[in-house]
């Protein structure tokens, strides 16, 4: 028997509507790539997103076509984000640190009919505008004094020349709740991008668990800065989420700078934030350097990558934000776990507390997690036994756009299907996850894993280091021991056997980098993350003192 | 194209598997019909929810058959939230506090297959247990040791012993989440009862909506007592919330006098309870009479009928308790909005924060809302232009169960229904709903409408008024003029000329209400309402001392 309830279904269209309708006043700051700084409010963004549909509509844009974007977070870019998805076609958000081979496979790969893109990614776009086939046209976000001359891009429109001749007129139709909405493709550390290809309804299931208490924790009275990008996994969800909640959204374009962020942070009076480590990093350098204070902020989400203990307790400490560690992957929209406090730990000591809060968290409600060994079987949840993570619910990823190789879900007793997310982690007897490798970085000393996450994190806890990464190198009698390659901070000295000497007492023995090398930069990927993979092969040859 | 995320489905069955698996040391705490106080946890609480799936299994109950309980808040009520919702059968609560011959006419509509009662309702099963031919057999829900004895009920079985000849071996089934889950009778002011049947996907997407920051505000670190009762709309989903959430869970069972409740609110370390304002102002007399203060709530839900200002103030003012004024509808779920301020709000005076609390608030993200005039034009959200309250939505009933006529589905030119709540309302510029009256108990002199709910919390507002109603009375030259119907408080003087002067400077001056009466007490309804339209046959006869 059927309930007898209304049949409204779960567009993202609907999101825009209700900020509009609910929340018109509420405002949206942008600093553009044409320097100044932008503010228009959730009724007027709606009305232009109505026009941006009609533009697409007029471009000849149809129900599951893929329109791109190769932009930083912007107003121009949360149109496209509505207008796009509203309508029902696919906004595919491109990440325009990809080199522009990528970038042209990707958008080949996504059979592309437009490409809308901010001015720093011109030259981009010149590189590739000759060898996409199925892109009509590419769209300059910006206005017609703006507009780049003598380009030699044969198709080249502008954004607001374009909105200009559009009516905006334009109700949103209603469709299946399983259309697709946006792609995003993985960086693809290993093989070619993956295309995730997220659904409306995954994304208002996502939606309405990341603003939860437990989660984001997102209201009207918050002003949300999304520090993560929106050509990454949707900036996590927050351009959904404030429409949702009614909060004020503040763009930082291309601004990602230390300065450039702590202005807009203080100026708009910005509560929420959200990023990866190594963004924060940046920040609270030039803060510390600075004299400077945070007088609005109250948390910051730190995910992507594990969060260090260091950075946690300085932002709680030393700044007075509160830190939301959490876990997620473009495969999940990105949302899996986020590490809020149980009643019962409130009462612990800080020591206590900082110890869970360096895990990733539990699992929102939505998505079911499960480590387990080798043979697939269920681990137990006591906070030691590491296994392959995996996790299933209505916002992960079931197979990859286009893909020839099915993806290879691990099928339960149940016959449920569970993601394998390729990250090593235990779960203690609260649910709280505890990422300890990434599967391709874990090494492996005499038949034993050693976490080069924890490594990391007493590495970042030492005063003159600003970044380190823990990779596996070849050894004759324990087949891999781990090197640490660090960044030192500036103006400071720091020697090998100094920091080999600071992980005494903080970890068995046998974990204990037997070598350490100091490197000016690290190699990070498109989304800011460390990419150990290039690492490793710097350092393939690289011989231990061990041996 | 569709998208490629997993078809995870909207289940009730996975709240309770959620919080077994991520708060399973997380308590639920009941007073018991027995006497005493009963604590387990979530696992617990999982495991006897599987058992009962078999025990109901075993009766021979199948997908879509109804299961009806008469039960307070408890425990045992929760298992069968779950066990029956879970297994695809529909639970089905009904008022207890009606009239047996309404218990009885409800549970034949039904087609109810099971009653499960606590014991204080035996009485009213003894007089329908021989008039209800659907139902195989009557549950107890009590043990052994307390089963009664020479009932004269034919088939009477006891909860526990059925309990412990059952398994906990039960794995949750899947279905289409738009299966129905619950079913709940209005209270019928008007013609006889109509079932609204909730279902997995309305339930799932209530709770999301009603754990929100800006809606209930609920997270693990809550302790969460619903006053509001299960057998009433689901407690507002509290039951549902608390298990997304892990929530502590607390049931006053049968202790509903201010004495029970604070008791339980005070040594279960409540944070948050919910529940109309005629159970809460029998709390706070209570409190102010011996003098009681709360030492953990910080915060409550007030809905079902329009919290008086002067209750507001009480609680936030005296009691230190931040109140949520709530609207909703059994027909909603019940949830439509709540009353949670804009950041702008926070900067302005006192007085201009508690005209906001005063209203209803704003719509929670899923429902939408409108006031339309007598043709069905939208009216301008201005704070001041009344009409009828329309709502649609994913958790808004569709049409009333076995319903022989189709409910009257108010349809805009978008094609999308809109359900007539009955409520006469405004909306202001930021979206906040004021209900100004049911359509039924509007007063209308000389052609326009008088807020009778406005009356009400004027009187309510001077000290020496325990409860109040206004209601129109027939007068021949304006057609109807106001009667104010007032039960005073104990040992206080309070005569008509002085009320009467009381809305001097308060209200326009033709409002005022042209007589008062004094009465001991007011008709209550099944879920704790007034009832005017018992007060309307009673003073039908009335002379105004205007005419």
């Amino acid at each position: 028997m059927r309930g007898l309830m209304m049949s409204g279904k779960l567009l993202i269209s609907t999101l825009i509507v209700h900020a509009d309708r609910h929340h018109g006043d509420t405002e949206i700051v942008s600093r553009r790539v044409e320097g100044d700084i932008h503010r228009y409010t959730y009724r007027e963004c709606h009305r232009r997103t109505r026009q941006m549909a009609n533009v697409l509509t007029g471009l000849g844009v149809k129900d599951g076509d893929r329109v791109a974007t190769l932009a930083w977070n912007g107003y121009r870019h949360l149109e496209l984000y509505y207008a796009i998805s509203g309508m029902g076609a696919i906004i595919h958000t491109i990440n325009p640190r990809l080199h522009a081979e990528q970038v042209a496979y990707i958008a080949n790969h996504a059979e592309d009919q437009y490409i809308c893109f901010d001015l720093t990614f011109l030259p981009t776009i010149k590189l590739i505008a000759a060898h996409c086939p199925t892109v009509k046209a590419f769209i300059a976000m910006t206005d017609r004094a703006h507009m780049p001359q003598d380009t030699g891009i044969a198709n080249l429109l502008c954004y607001e020349d374009l909105m200009d001749a559009a009516s905006d007129d334009y109700t949103w139709p209603t469709f299946d709740e399983e259309t697709a909405s946006a792609l995003c493709y993985t960086s693809g550390t290993t093989g070619n991008p993956k295309g995730v290809l997220y659904s409306h309804r995954s994304t208002l299931l996502h939606t309405y668990a990341a603003a939860l208490p437990d989660t984001l924790n997102c209201s009207a009275l918050d002003v949300i800065l999304p520090v993560v990008p929106m050509f990454h996994v949707n900036a996590w969800g927050l351009p959904y989420v404030a429409c949702m909640v009614g909060a004020k959204l503040v763009f930082p374009g291309a601004g990602m700078d230390g300065k450039s962020l702590h202005e807009l942070l203080e100026t708009e009076q910005v509560t929420m934030s959200a990023g990866v480590p190594t963004i924060w990093q940046g920040l609270l350098s030039y803060m510390e350097t600075n004299g400077l204070t945070f007088s609005t902020m109250k948390r910051t989400v730190i995910g992507g990558a594990a969060c260090p203990p260091a950075m946690l307790r300085k932002f709680q400490d030393t700044f007075g934000v509160h830190v939301l560690h959490a876990w997620g992957m473009t495969e999940l929209s990105p949302l899996g776990t986020v590490c809020a406090f149980k009643s019962r730990q409130l009462e612990t000591s800080l020591e206590e507390r900082y110890a869970v809060q360096a895990k990733q968290g539990r699992a929102v409600f939505g998505v079911d997690m499960k480590v387990v060994d080798e043979e697939g079987t269920a681990l137990p949840w006591d906070g030691k036994t590491s296994g392959a993570l995996l996790v299933r619910g209505p916002w992960v990823v079931s197979s990859y756009f286009k893909s020839e190789d099915k993806l290879d879900l691990k099928m339960d007793a149940d016959g449920h299907g569970w993601f394998p997310t390729g990250d090593i982690a235990n779960i203690d007897a609260d649910g709280y996850l505890n990422i300890t490798d990434r599967d391709k970085d874990v090494i492996k000393s005499g038949g034993e894993w050693i976490g080069s996450i924890d490594l990391e994190n007493i590495a970042m806890a030492h005063p003159a280091v600003f970044m380190a990464a823990c990779i596996a190198v070849k050894h004759p009698k324990w087949d891999e021991r781990p090197l640490l390659v660090v960044v030192k901070k500036p103006n400071v000295e720091l020697g090998r056997d100094e920091l080999v000497a600071f992980y005494e007492g903080k970890i068995a023995k046998w974990w204990t980098p037997d070598d350490v090398v100091f490197i000016d930069a690290l190699p990070m990927g498109a989304t800011g993350k460390i990419l150990k993979k290039k690492l490793r092969e710097q350092f393939a040859d690289y011989v231990l003192p061990t041996i």
